[in-house]
């Protein structure tokens, strides 16, 4: 009996309770996995990125126009986690970077055993960074360790300044927060970077907020920068 | 032990097989509440229009849009769903409509006890179409049935006109898509309208797909139609 209407339907919460256990438990296996993965890719010496975003944000542009600034000193190699389709993995293979594609059918984020599964087809040594571009989602990839040393967030401008405060478990998660699509603010009558850093600090974090824009190159350097800075460390 | 690199540790998949007997159980309680909820919009003679998308696609703007072309005649409630804030139930309150805002937490997607819940907290007697809006999310909420009439899934312009292929389960989900923010068009490269609809149809799905701005409103008249349309079956 439905107790706020009284109709004849018994809200199920009976699986709950036992869907926490089990998530905890899968929480728990991928933590394991992920430690595995760091290991992975310390004893080659690689540092490993975890790129997240909205769908769209443009990580995959982003990758692109990282990989033309980088210019070969720092060598690349990438993973690519979509739903369905090897587009991303082929744009990043005609810039001459070895790429992964990881297609997760209906799942909605990377996981660390994907990228574990993904790591035995990389030759990585000779690479200096993986790049893993996680399942375009502002939500769910960010409880999900895969083994990454930083965590870079796209926030693309067109989605509006006010999202640090609605998706709070992914710019918690953040080293960095790359304002991308940064050349449309001219256009946009929604997107104060000085309100979207506002709501970045009312989460406590620290993070960098660096505007950036893949096709004009604008940014570019100072992201270029902060990845060389945190890759020596 | 470590099938593919021989270390000393064992992806732990035991929880795989367990998860998904529990997720099963979980998606059959919420169709389950769905089918109850979608009674209760029926008993009252309310249509109900479950709003999808990515993050900062316009959802909101479009509601706002929405209740000013429909000016009184036809009367709307809504329910809010997001992470965090009550930003958006704020926007629609500000129209003069009833809003209720659900916050979910670090949940990735509404379901049908949630909405169950809302239900109870608005007043549905005089209301002729319900809209809830989803936590922006282009993956986890198209899996979920809250019990509406139609699924609506906005393509935000500056994403990409490749989405739907990208994101089969949402666009495949869609009774009708609405390509949102159709005033950039101008100024960007990567969204070819004539695309966008081959990816919708590579998917088997004879949804119309209807270029709309909020912010000028061009092509709100045909959105409405559709909606006058489908609330009149």
């Amino acid at each position: 009996m439905c107790e706020t209407c009284g109709c004849n339907v018994t809200p199920s919460n009976s699986h709950v309770g036992e869907s926490v256990e089990v998530l905890k438990g899968l929480l728990d296996a991928n933590d394991h996995q992920a430690a595995h993965n760091r290991e992975h890719f310390q004893r080659h010496g690689v540092f490993a990125v975890n790129l997240m975003s909205s769908p769209g944000a443009g990580k995959t542009a982003l990758l692109e126009a990282t990989i033309d600034a980088l210019d070969g000193e720092t060598r690349v190699a990438v993973i690519e986690g979509d739903l369905e389709t090897e587009n991303d993995a082929e744009r990043i293979r005609a810039k001459g970077v070895t790429a992964h594609q990881i297609s997760t059918g209906s799942a909605c984020h990377l996981d660390a055993h994907m990228v574990h599964g993904a790591l035995h087809q990389l030759e990585l040594d000779g690479v200096d960074i993986v790049f893993i571009e996680n399942v375009g989602n502002l939500v769910c990839p960010a409880s999900f360790d895969l083994g990454q040393h930083v965590n870079v967030a796209l926030l693309s401008t067109p989605e509006g300044h006010d999202k640090p405060a609605k998706y709070p478990v992914m710019f918690r998660a953040a080293d960095v927060v790359l304002v991308s699509k940064a050349d449309l603010l001219p256009v946009l009558d929604d997107f104060d970077p000085h309100y979207a850093e506002r709501c970045l600090r009312g989460l406590a974090s620290e993070a960098p907020l660096l505007e950036v824009s893949a096709k004009t190159g604008d940014g570019l350097t100072r992201w270029i920068d902060w990845l060389k800075e945190q890759a020596a460390r």
